[in-house]
């Protein structure tokens, strides 16, 4: 692994750590209980021990998946009873203080519903390397009837040069090499195509998902906007509260933020230094630039243009893996 | 709660569920191993009915916010092994996958980092959060007093109206009236600094946290595009795998674009349908709004601009709630 490009040892302060320093660490991590006890690395050491050789590594990632979700489906249940908690402490404070934790309680809450909708797709995700991996259990047998036939003939060569039996073991060679080599191209194609499906799904998941939270956040910030934080003197009464309105306002913002989302209008776009067009946009990118001068677009859009077909490409190689394709 | 607004039933599908169906639920969700196990609910209730009255109701959140952060710190442990597995997997495949699905796996270790950190964020969002809950716990005994003293002068006035004593603890009452109005101003108070300073630096956290992984899924579909998923007939061998420099230079790329982001350059931006103009940043708009008129700047920048003044706003509250502030 090229260790030196992000199992690194030591790691300089990004940018955002020099803004902000990073906190100690957490004061709940724990060298015994960061596990996920005996259920979970039963899964993953059983996965690695049996079934045909070909496919234990892969069943071992499959299993290790299974335990992240597993996890990722805890954290997300424990932060709705977060969310729930907040709301009930709330309740006894003033009235600000109550309705604005009732409100970020109403927004943790979506966050784990979206982590929900994640876990959900990450298992899609998941089911697809696990097709892979019967793919490859399924190659095993033609591997392993080739490499018998092979013995067996080394075996008469040397005990009985002259066996009429060679000649029948060298043709039944001949036929095993050739389903050998049809199961090895499977195999290739199949690999890489649910490969390809999986970790782009996966992907989109991820965008899809974490755009969505911060946009949350967002809102989250929005609502602290409302909470009256001058201090009092004692005695002193707080301004009664007027919130009620924009708060609800927030949410529904929110909401409909939250609604109208889609991978299309993603805002976080990675930036390349160097240009793919192995995929043969070439051609789109000569006619887009041809429409571009006529109607006098702006240039500064054409990076985002070529992400755009980027990922159209993607989304078109998709529909070949079929497990990724929900079941409406 | 208005239920209306989020803890909703049924739930209209989005915009980007209509362009990507979901999928059907995920096969690992479990009625029975959701729930985090038996340290998990003994930390919750026992919170929930020991200690001060007051403050019961926020032990028992910062106990589940305990529970959150074990689970996820579980989840980003098993992704880190589950980015390794998929080297190991790779290792044996065609020289383009195994580069590739290295690289992937760089790029998962990397989103178990940024889970790592954030997860030491949110701890520090806890402890904030736990701080209340001592200044609930020790505002208690004032309560208590004034209720003693109250219930002393109704018993006296019942049994022996006449009695010297009355007129002692009506004084003693009015003592610990004051005393207790100050405990309550000063909860007030430290409740509404320390919430906001904790929800903004937790919904900060996320936003970075998101956004970054927003990035590495990005960078990671750049990656995908590199795999040569044509398919090969059987006999055929495929062109040699040239993708090592440009897989190289994508991880480089991520590993930059991380490096450099900030909060300031977050891309996602909420969108509020009503202005939020509390906290006296008129004055810097209406400045801005002359600037931009003699430089001729385009009206489009203007929400951009009064987003990022909000920024600043929130940003100026927080160094009010010392434990937000991490020791360097």
């Amino acid at each position: 692994m090229h260790r030196t490009y992000s199992l690194r040892n030591s790691r300089a302060p990004t940018a955002s750590d020099l803004q902000n320093p990073p906190p100690p660490p957490s004061s709940t991590k724990s060298r015994f209980f960061g596990k996920g006890g005996i259920a979970y690395s039963f899964r993953r050491n059983a996965a690695g021990s049996w079934g045909p050789e070909l496919s234990r590594k892969l069943s071992q990632l499959v299993k290790i998946e299974k335990n992240v979700l597993r996890s990722m489906e805890i954290a997300s249940n424990e932060r709705r009873d977060a969310a729930k908690q907040l709301s009930i402490w709330g309740l006894e404070n003033d009235d600000d203080v109550s309705d604005i934790t009732d409100k970020l309680g109403v927004l943790i809450y979506e966050v784990s519903e979206l982590d929900d909708q994640f876990i959900d797709r990450y298992d899609q995700y998941r089911l697809t390397m696990k097709s892979i991996r019967d793919i490859e259990g399924s190659v095993q047998p033609s591997r392993d009837r080739k490499d018998k036939i092979t013995d067996k003939i080394a075996y008469l060569k040397y005990k009985d040069p002259q066996s009429p039996k060679i000649e029948v073991f060298e043709q039944e060679l001949v036929r095993a090499e050739a389903e050998s080599l049809v199961a090895e191209a499977q195999l290739s194609n199949i690999t890489r195509s649910k490969l390809r499906a999986a970790f782009n799904y996966q992907f989109d998941s991820i965008i899809e998902h974490s755009e969505k939270i911060a946009l949350i956040a967002g809102y989250g910030k929005a609502l602290l906007e409302l909470l009256d934080d001058s201090p009092v003197t004692p005695g002193e009464t707080r301004p009664a509260y007027d919130g009620y309105e924009a708060s609800k306002q927030i949410i529904i913002d929110a909401e409909s933020a939250l609604n109208e989302w889609t991978l299309d209008s993603a805002q976080v776009k990675p930036t390349l230094s160097f240009k793919q067009e192995e995929y043969g946009d070439y051609d789109d990118e000569v006619e887009d630039e041809e429409a571009e001068q006529v109607e006098g677009g702006q240039p500064a859009d054409e990076e985002e243009q070529r992400w755009a077909e980027n990922a159209d490409v993607t989304d078109d190689v998709e529909p070949a893996a079929a497990t990724v394709q929900p079941v409406v």
